[in-house]
Order: C-alpha cells, then sequence, then structure tokens
C-alpha cells in the first residue's frame, strides 16, 4: 500500500524510539520535524500535532492505554511505524491509523540462531552430559540431526530462516501456514498443528499471535505429540495452553521446551516455567543480537523514505488479519 | 592403493569388532572365515592366522602393546582396517602392515553438529542466561553469528562439514590445511595457527595427532588469541598445551573452551578441566550419533569387498603422515 507525505512542508515525527535511530530519521532529506518521547509520554496525546508515530511495545505505555481510541484520533496522523514484528503488544484502535508498518522479518537470522541452539542443544544433551569423573568417561550417546524432523508452525520470515539453516543439517521439514502456499523444496507442508505435533521431533512456533492461533498448541495437540517432542517458542506465551504443556510435560509425552517467550510477561515470581527440569526459559531475549539495530534502523529509513516519496510501504500491517 | 585378496580361498578375518558388525562381514559374498576377539584378546597374536584384523581403539589392549614388532608380524596379514578416524592410539609397528585404512569421515556430521551447537551454545549464552525471577525479564544480551569469524584448523572431512553448516548462518570462514589446496568458495585460507587465532571468535581444532601437531595450540597462540576466542576441540586433547589454556583462560584471553577431548582421556580424579567455569567438557563423544554404526558398517563392508576384488581401497592411512 502507498500512503504519501504528500503536500506536507515539513513531516511532524513523535518517536518511541532511542536516541540513535531519532537521530537518523532526523537526518533524513526530508528534514522532518522530530520529537522524542519520553519513558512516560502518551503518544496519542501528541497526535494531534504528529504525522507519523514511530512505537515499540513498552509496557509503561501500552500496557495502560485505553481500549476505546482517544479522542480525535488518529488526527493527522498518517503512518504509525512500530520496532516490533508482533503487534498484539498495542490497542487495536493504533492499528486503525490510514497505515502501520511493522518490524516482520528484521530480527528473523538471530531468532532462527536461537532455534538452532535451542534443537542442537536437546541433540547434543549440552544439559546433561555428565563428566566430572574418570569413570563418566564415554557414559552418554548423543543424537543426531540427520534424519530428525522439524516442524515449522508458520512459514514466514523466521520460519523460512530455520528451514535454511536446518536443511545444512540434512533435517526433514514439515511447515504449516495460513495461507495457500507451493511449498518450498524440501520442505513438506502439513495440514494442522495436531500432525505437525505428531510427526516433529522438534517443533518450532514461529506464528502471530491473534484471536485464531491463540492457544494453538493446547492438550489435544500434546496428547497426540510424537513421543519426546521438543517444543520450542520463540513467537509469543499465548499460542501454548501452559497449563495443558505442564501436564504434557509431567506425564512425559512431550520431552522438553525451550521457551523464549511465555504467558504473561514476565512471569509472576515462583511459576512453575521458572524451574521445571525440561523446561529451557529465557527471556524473550532470541531477537537479541550484536548488530541488530542496523538492520532495524536501516528497515526503518527506507519505509519512512518510501511514506517520503509516496512509494509502497513494506511491512504494512492488515489489522483484520492482525499481523 | 590396491591390495588384493588374490587366490585365497577363504579369508581369515579376525576381529575387536562388536557382533552386529562382525555379523555383516561375515555375510560377505566371499565367505570369509571370521574370528571375533574377545575384549582380552591380542589380535597380533592372531596375526600368523588371520589375512585382515579388524580394531578399534580397545583401551585393555593397546595401551599395553608392546613397543615393537611381534615377532613374525605382520605374517599373511595384508589389512588392518580401523573403526576410529585417528590412529594415533595404536602402536606404530601396527601401520606397517601392507595396507591400513581408516574410518576416516564417517562420523563428521555428528562431529559437526557438536561443533555448531558448542559454537550456538557460547553465542546464545545458554549456560549464562539467568531466568528465575521477573527482575531477569531481558537483562541479557546476545550474540548473532551473522558475521562472527569461524577458524577452522583442519580442512579434511569434518572440517568442510562444519564449514558447510557455519556458512548457513552467515559466518565468515578461515581455513588452515597442512597440505597445499584452493580454498573453497567462502573459505579463505590461512597461514599458521597463530594468525587463525588472532582472527577467529570460534576456533575449531580438527587436526589429526601426529609429531608435528602436538601441542599446536601453545602459549605464544593463546597470548595472540583474539580477546574472548571460544576454543572447540573435537579432535585430540594432545593438539593442546592444556596448562597454557589454563592460564589463557584465567588471564581471560580467551574467552572459552569446548573440549570434547583431553589429555590424557578419561582426566584423572579431581583435574581442574572438570570444573573450570569457562569449559564446556564432555567424554569424547561428539562422534556419536543415534544412527552411526551403520555408516561405519556400510563403510567397512565397503573397503572389504575393494579387497576381495582387488579394486583400490579407500581411506588408506600413511604411516609417514601419520594419518
Amino acid at each position: 500500500m502507498t500512503i504519501a507525505a504528500g503536500s506536507l512542508s515539513r513531516i511532524a515525527v513523535a518517536s518511541q524510539l532511542g536516541d540513535e535511530i531519532n537521530a537518523r530519521i532526523a537526518a533524513h532529506a526530508s528534514q522532518p520535524v522530530l520529537r522524542p518521547l519520553g519513558p512516560d509520554e502518551l503518544p496519542w496525546r501528541l497526535a494531534e500535532a504528529a504525522d507519523v508515530l514511530l512505537v515499540r511495545p513498552l509496557a509503561s505505555i501500552w500496557r495502560s492505554a485505553p481500549a476505546d481510541p482517544p479522542p480525535g484520533w488518529p488526527g493527522p496522523v498518517k503512518l504509525v511505524m512500530s520496532v516490533s514484528a508482533g503487534i498484539d503488544f498495542f490497542p487495536s484502535w493504533l492499528l486503525d491509523a490510514p497505515a502501520v508498518t511493522c518490524a516482520r522479518g528484521v530480527n528473523a537470522a538471530p531468532i532462527a540462531e536461537y532455534v538452532l541452539a535451542a534443537i542442537l542443544n536437546r541433540a547434543k544433551r549440552f544439559d546433561s552430559v555428565q563428566y566430572r569423573r574418570p569413570e563418566e568417561f564415554r557414559q552418554t550417546e548423543l543424537q543426531g540431526l540427520h534424519g530428525q524432523t522439524l516442524g515449522l508452525a508458520g512459514y514466514g520470515a523466521i520460519g523460512q530462516e530455520v528451514a535454511r539453516r536446518a536443511h545444512a543439517f540434512g533435517m526433514r521439514i514439515l511447515a504449516l501456514r495460513r495461507s495457500a502456499w507451493d511449498a518450498d523444496p524440501g520442505v513438506e507442508a502439513v495440514r494442522d498443528i495436531a500432525e505437525l505435533a505428531a510427526r516433529s521431533d522438534h517443533l518450532v512456533l514461529a506464528l502471530p499471535a491473534t484471536a485464531q492461533t491463540r492457544h494453538i498448541v493446547d492438550a489435544a495437540v500434546l496428547a497426540r505429540a510424537k513421543p519426546g517432542l521438543h517444543l520450542v517458542n520463540i513467537a509469543r506465551g499465548a499460542l501454548v495452553d501452559q497449563e495443558a504443556l505442564r501436564e504434557a510435560l509431567d506425564r512425559g509425552w512431550v520431552g522438553a521446551a525451550t521457551l523464549d517467550v511465555t504467558d504473561p510477561e514476565p512471569l509472576e515470581e515462583g511459576h512453575w516455567l521458572y524451574t521445571h527440569k525440561a523446561v529451557r526459559l529465557t527471556p524473550h531475549i532470541s531477537w537479541s543480537s550484536g548488530s541488530d539495530s542496523g538492520r532495524l534502523t536501516e528497515k526503518l529509513l527506507d519505509n519512512f523514505g518510501r511514506f517520503v516519496r509516496g512509494d509502497a510501504l513494506l511491512d504494512v500491517v492488515d489489522p483484520a488479519r492482525g499481523y
């Protein structure tokens, strides 16, 4: 879709982002007027004065956002650009702006690395190999990825980056995708999540959180899972019925879970996921890498330039679809 | 090289291997006479009656083997086939048999998986991420492999399998190889181990243990290492001066070490490597996978068939080169 800055003399940008990205936007040839927002400033209060909003999933702001659109929204706002890939963190009215873009795919490479780290860690038993005494020499057998099956629930940017790396290890790859598609060579399309769980050694969740995907991994799916299944969730905690997962782990239907996301985040003090032996829990950091801010900045600047010129925007959110 | 069974009416095979492989060899069309050896039987005592010896690195036998060739060696023995990739475990006279083959490359895939597991484990901080309480949410930053440099000391079957997988992660790859070579696309040849250590984020040792490679990673190499270097050794413990490594880890010249091999094996009770915080130690199991015995058996049968037919043998050991 296109939405153009049009006849604006100077574009007003209100930004929740950091100094570095703000400076790069402010340096754009169109000479926008940049208004940085403090961590407690409500971006929609500025809507009357901003053409573009740059937003991030800041808990202090968005958790307490009104459910209904604020008076006058969206006013002059033509474009909302989110630095997150998912938009489930934001109130639904924010997505009613003329155009909303997200940072889809920006972190696909580091997230795919995290997924392979999780898969290899399980296969190579890095958490359980004991070698602290001479008697423990060569007492463990490891697994090989060659011939194991990887199930991808979701085959967007992240799923595809995972598949590309998993191919190099000779894994069999199955993928579930919402829309009809011609599967890539070496990727077999499957019909539903239950079949995916039943056939996979490692099941990776790389789906957006929507009303349709909430608890897509539920008790019924877990009960049919391939024995010893390793569940990897790098998407959103709400995709998994956590209580059903607990039972599946405790009964041994599922062998292990690597969870970078939970519902809610952070988990409350003392939550069982913090200490379950079969769970590797990380605090929503799989996107993190030493060099991601560069990719994100380039993507934002690219889309900002498209807005200024009136060219088609990339990674436009479809509010009806939910991502 | 070729060495043929020739006019032998039935080939006599003495084997240190397991029942399953022995049965496969015995079932060969040439109808060999198979003599399984118990764990305490000295294979060279049988040399007078065996055309082929199948050997494995069995400590109870080879640790106490005589340094000099036993009287009458090699007698009728025409071929020694080892199921290990390295031949440093065997006495040098064993390699004076007319032909010696090893299981080079059989375990390259699972070993390459182990190496990538080690690299990803370090980059994704799976050993150090803390998330046991709400306050620890998002307090850690991970590394990305994209743009990191992988140094391969040795570019045989294992080095090449590691490189193929590392390419899928966008790593820069450097390799040191003993013999002159045209580097593969995307692999830069480097001159010496010191340069390799100085330029790599992860340095993987995939060299045979020979007189020339003993302590190839010594104090001088470690002192020039790239700060934070991660050393991965899946080859032989003798490649590393372990005391120099200890100092390099303690001084912070080297960031971490993942060691599947040590010198000696197993380590004596209470050895510092068992408990050093910057060391991941595994008990020489990187070759292990759910399906390796199949590959090994096929390789042995292939070479046995070549011997029977008088065709060129594969993976022949060069005693002068030491592997």
